[in-house]
């Protein structure tokens, strides 16, 4: 199965129809535009970041609809592989970002990415950890909400863990679940300070699968090595317009996956949160919504 | 030079007398007690919790005296070995921590700590990384204030990359800096959820030092791959009790930092915190401040 990058939407809306109809345990492969949605090219320079069309920013490819998703199941989606373009963009958009108010202008640069590797400047280049930004669920309520903002189904949560190897358990709101990705990057840092990562276009290979009859609070993220840095993990989130309340909302989503995995008690899982598991805020500039991730070792808990 | 464990005191003040002095540039040790100040012991229940005296927790051993302090220098200091003891406490103390109203009863575990590792329950054990939960300077403010909240002027920061290996930048309020420590963990996550890490005292040996006439608006961790886990790493701070308003803080701090060390643009420096360095909770439980650190890799910024 294979969903083209032609073949998407900029807001999320449980009326758009799905464009593709996937099995459980199926795998697929989905081609996701850049979040300019190729309004920026290796040629653009800052004007072009002025000029955007932010109307259109962020596409996301899907709907794609899971057979026999239903509101009240877990949608568990495995990346198997993010296949990121050779270029990317970094810019400063005015009035967007974590130090808007520090950094008024508008500012671009192109990376080149080649054999693991993202330059972003001459001279200064790091690993490339490709990622995914957005991706998430139509949302129960009628109506059209905003593709930029992350919300407890999902969508523009920039968590640097939705890597390859990784495992994203997302909440089901409607019937067939209807999951939609785009933004990916070659590389980010939790929080994604000026609002964009090494923003660029891939194909992500995933296979998709259904947890009947669980309800789930905000989403669940398990990582291998390669997207942790340090290790495999597993990591609960808060999502919301408060950081602490999102932050109580991570911890208490940690509190309560350590209990369903290893049966301790709810106040030792409390406990071994405080002293092996680590609050990461994995988004702060997508408003006026921001995602907490609270982290521990995997390998803990078994 | 050699500061005993019962040379403490628990309120900020810059009017308690030091109990010792150091020039710039010398190595000394010291003790350090638990965050019970000894009224927890191995033998230690959930009731021995609730009986403590919470008017004398979190003693700090100091204050030290550095020459020529002076307010508007940097105090330096490089931890350069924590030597914990054989047994550490975790607790849940009701009406403290993170998810207090999820948690209202006192809870406690002894840990063994051998081997450079810490058993929190039988069969259940990780890493021992021994870090320095309180370490500050005193406020210039006339006054006391508690040593449980941590300021600009550090205290119980709680960043778990401040370990051995470690170097911290200190902004200086008052001649001769008047350094305290105490609240040494075992291990710690990044949040402290519970309100306790791995509870135990410690030998800290380390290093003053100071930069002359160099304004810090709040403290800057540089540490390494003991302590950060994934590798070196230089992290800038927020502290107050707006959770976004330290997340901007620690962001435009490091933005600062990088421009200093590498001579970037700002906005460039700013890109690069955007897409390779990482914003973590280090502390949420102090109320009324919590502390926000931004990190990123040390060998980036040569």
């Amino acid at each position: 199965m294979h969903l083209s990058s032609s073949r998407t939407h900029i807001v999320w809306d449980r009326d758009i129809p799905p464009v593709l109809r996937v099995s459980p345990g199926q795998e697929l492969t989905v081609e996701v535009a850049d979040a300019s949605g190729g309004q920026l090219t290796p040629d653009s320079t800052a004007d072009d970041v002025i000029a955007m069309d932010f109307a259109n920013v962020n596409p996301v490819s899907g709907p794609i609809a899971v057979e026999g998703a239903e509101p009240g199941d877990i949608l568990v989606v495995d990346i198997l592989d993010i296949d990121v373009d050779a270029w990317g963009w970094t810019a400063n958009i005015p009035n967007f970002g974590l130090l808007a108010d520090e950094f008024p202008d508008a500012h671009l640069r192109i990376s080149a990415i080649a054999n693991g590797t993202v330059e972003l400047l001459p001279g200064l280049s790091f690993p490339c950890v490709p990622m995914v930004g957005t991706i998430g669920v139509a949302p129960p309520e009628a109506g059209q909400a905003s593709v930029l903002v992350p919300t407890r189904w999902g969508g523009n949560m920039d968590i640097r863990h939705i890597g390859g190897g990784a495992k994203l358990m997302l909440p089901v709101g409607v019937t067939g679940a209807l999951l939609s990705l785009g933004d990916t990057h070659a590389a980010m840092g939790d929080g994604e300070v000026c609002g964009t990562g090494i923003e660029t276009g891939s194909t992500v290979t995933m296979r998709v699968d259904l947890i009947k009859g669980r309800e789930l609070k905000f989403p669940i993220v398990e990582t291998d090595a390669r997207a942790a840095r340090a290790g495999n993990a597993v990591a609960a989130t808060g999502i919301g317009p408060d950081l602490m309340q999102a932050t109580k909302d991570a911890a208490s989503g940690l509190v309560d996956e350590i209990v369903r995995r290893t049966g301790l008690a709810p106040i030792d899982a409390y406990l071994l949160a405080s002293v092996a598991a680590d609050l990461k805020i994995s988004e702060v500039v997508d408003a006026p919504n921001w995602v907490v991730s609270m982290h521990i070792e995997r390998d803990l808990l078994v």
